[in-house]
């Protein structure tokens, strides 16, 4: 048993879609926008500090999700990928979907997303059942 | 000479400080914030769709930017990394020093930064050497 523990806030934010091998892999509560975000379980608070070995399976995950944006929401033209941090420092990555007609585009959805949605149990399930797949797939050739 | 160029809202927005191996290094104009953007010479606009050579070279790079921070900006205590290109296609990496008393902290830089400062000559003379250094240097061990 792992005793990594995942941000409180974080956990608040988001639901809990899975487990990839570095990575709890969260979908935001606010279905406004299709919003990833992964943790890594790793003790580093910064990309560059993580050991090379975490850092290569973190971008692996990060393409993971975005090749798992693509399929599931064929509307988004766009990936934002980021870690910032400033709020909640534990290391998180934000994986988010963005197309020209999505509630808050241009903008980055940070502070900018006043619309709110809630998830359906089916696109939960659909989502988690992804994240299952994209775990068991592995690292791109 | 390479064809390559850079999308001309990133010149407008920022001073251009070198080369590294994949990518140019600016820096953007305000200097409220240390903001520096690399721009990977390559076709891409997608991080996951970048070569694994060409991706493994840029995160050398926000690695190299995330040092040149840290040591030329000693106030920093977090870093923002993000590629999000919801207004300039052209991939861009954004790496950004950020502390609790920075004029938007904790928000985002995007949209939140209200102060606006110039950087100085001998600032800008100073850092393009730190990035000169940074090309020099190479990929970390």
């Amino acid at each position: 048993v792992s005793e990594f523990e995942i941000h409180p806030q974080l956990l608040a934010d988001c639901h809990r879609l899975g487990e990839l091998s570095l990575s709890t892999l969260l979908l935001n509560r606010n279905a406004a926008v299709p919003w990833f975000i992964l943790v890594p379980h790793a003790a580093q608070t910064e990309l560059c500090d993580l050991a090379p070995r975490d850092r290569a399976a973190l971008d692996t995950e990060i393409d993971a999700v975005c090749a798992l944006l693509r399929r599931e929401f064929p509307a988004v033209t766009k990936l934002n990928v980021a870690a910032l941090g400033n709020q909640v420092a534990q290391l998180h990555v934000h994986v988010i979907g963005r197309h020209a007609g999505d509630p808050c585009w241009p903008k980055p959805v940070w502070g900018n997303l006043r619309e709110e949605r809630t998830w359906g149990g089916v696109d939960l399930e659909r989502l988690a059942g992804a994240a299952r797949a994209a775990a068991a797939r592995g690292p791109r050739p």
